[in-house]
């Protein structure tokens, strides 16, 4: 489309200083006969403090109305843990179905993984985000008692884990080593093993082309630091995603370049844009934060809305920059969300 | 005491040749006053397949009028995933009420770390065994159709939660750093996560002397990889411990020198212990396998039954033979447990 109808939510801490790094690079990539319009929502902690509200019915239709969403960080430590993650975050996926929690690891030229051999970092975990123990189903009784009993319920349906099992393996098909991991834990958690194992053996069939591997969670943290190079696309539930996700992110050069994108495929409702990094609120505004993991957010917020010759001058602009760190002093945010923004300018 | 009545289970694959060696370093390492007497037990993928029982009641009762069992592995492609998982491990450990599950990580001198900087790495984590999602609560609903809703529940509750902090505030407390991380993702599994850290900050009131800290799962496995040296005794719920102590196994030198113990501290029940790594069927029978994992399984046992100074012994040797193996070529699995018998002995 030759518009873009963007809602931004710079959130907490960091979120504030690298959204508006990653709009400064969206502007300056973007053809002129491409209309930008963006709307900023002040959602987050001080919000929540202000009104006690973290995402309303009003919130939810006014971003409804928008092509897709970018986000910085959300959380405080002035906020009780949950509240904003529950409250906000989770609340937002859920409502608008962001299925498919698409999370790229690739190790550039010039970046420092914890790992030795500099191995060949290249794949895309597909988290499936609407369902598994983050639905908030379970509960608690006689709590505070010493008889307190807490429950947490993993809720997995056909319906939900054949949706975003198709999606990795189109994702895998289209990329060239063409391979796929489900990674799960279907020894000890047999119900939901057995539905992840069994929809992923059947929409397999669909894709022959596709080499696939089935993976306990376990195992997988020990390949993520010994053989990453072996992984392509990894398909997962919405817990062991979040968790391999941040370990891929740290092997691959650490959360300060992490991308991800919270997406409904079914275009229903705006798919949201994020760096996998927090709101880091010891270094926040101090112009420290690296705001490349929001640029790459962008890049993934351009791919999703079919401008991919813009996505990958960005991916280009942040590998070149990346390239030459080595030995450079350090830049500030703005600094580095400068130079970006000439690179894909020009 | 003076006598050891040992339970011996050496399981599938490589389980066989590990635990013939890891008999071998126990008799030589015991003074002649201990009289060690061993009863060993088949179970396993040939049990399974010949009878189809994994464990009864009967072995149940046989088992526990041992003061300890060390187990090799269980598991073979040949049997469904899930089937030895949940019939014979977890089985154990629930009917024996295993909820320490002890897993030391320690990077040994002259052991490779896939990790730049070659980071000290020497702390404990204590897994929950009993409770967390591997209770085997949930279900499935229209199995096989679309429609298919399949659930699994994490049950936590304030007794077993409590008893097991308790045990990881004991042992931080008699290491020297003395301190003590809650692993748990409480801002999005928040019923079993406020349970958990409020028992947790409860307990810490009576251990002024442990510094304590919260972190994420997520966040965890970036600091394993990253910092792992800031770790001294994790204390984390049964599924969470099972993906990081994989991930501590293979940044501390791999799941070939990983112990573990699953410990019963009432000593209603013996308590069981093992190598972290499984049957590794690719190797079994070829004189591959390393013992160490075993043998230093049988460290920790000594220690749990009292006998300090030969667990000790055990863990000296294992120090030395791994200090000079750089260079050397590969040893046989009974070379290995042969010079660490003569260590242990002179
Ligand atoms: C903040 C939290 C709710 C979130 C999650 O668990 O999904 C975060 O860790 C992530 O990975 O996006
Ligand atoms: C084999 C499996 C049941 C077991 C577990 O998940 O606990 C294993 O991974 C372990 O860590 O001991």
């Amino acid at each position: 489309s030759r518009s873009i109808n963007l809602a931004v939510i710079p959130g907490d801490g960091i979120g504030q200083e690298v959204v508006a790094e990653g709009l400064k690079v969206l502007s300056a990539v973007l053809p002129q006969d491409v209309k930008l319009e963006t709307k900023e929502f002040d959602f987050g902690a001080r919000r929540y403090h202000t009104t006690g509200e973290t995402l309303t019915d009003a919130d939810l239709d006014a971003l409804k109305k928008h092509d897709a969403i970018l986000l910085g960080a959300i959380g405080d430590p002035s906020v009780p843990s949950g509240v904003l993650e529950r409250g906000f975050l989770l609340k937002l996926r859920f409502a608008f179905d962001h299925h498919v929690n698409l999370r790229p690891s690739k190790l550039l030229p010039g970046v420092e993984t914890p790992l030795k051999g500099e191995p060949e970092i290249d794949f895309v975990v597909v988290r499936e985000g609407t369902e598994g123990p983050y639905t908030g189903n379970g509960g608690t009784i006689r709590k505070g008692t010493e008889h307190e009993v807490a429950t947490e319920v993993s809720v997995n349906t056909a319906f939900g884990v054949e949706r975003v099992v198709r999606d990795a393996f189109a994702r895998a098909q289209a990329r060239p080593r063409k391979k796929l991991a489900l990674i799960h834990k279907n020894n000890v958690l047999t119900f939901a093993g057995h539905l992840w194992t069994n929809v992923f053996n059947k929409v397999a069939e669909e894709f022959p082309e596709v080499t696939t591997e089935y993976m306990h969670v376990d195992a997988a943290t020990i390949y993520l630091v010994t053989q990453p190079q072996r992984f392509d696309v990894i398909v997962t539930d919405n817990l062991f995603g979040d968790i391999i996700t941040d370990l891929a992110a740290a092997v691959s050069g650490g959360i300060g370049v992490a991308a991800s994108g919270n997406i409904n495929p079914s275009g229903d409702f705006p798919s949201m844009f994020e760096p996998v990094h927090g709101s880091a609120p010891d270094i926040a505004g101090q112009g420290k934060a690296d705001p490349t993991a929001t640029v790459l957010s962008v890049a993934l917020l351009l791919r999703h809305l079919g401008h991919e010759s813009e996505a990958a001058r960005i991916e280009d602009a942040v590998s070149a920059d990346l390239a030459e760190r080595t030995g450079k002093p350090a830049r500030s945010t703005t600094e580095i969300g400068d130079a970006l923004a000439v690179r894909v300018a020009g």
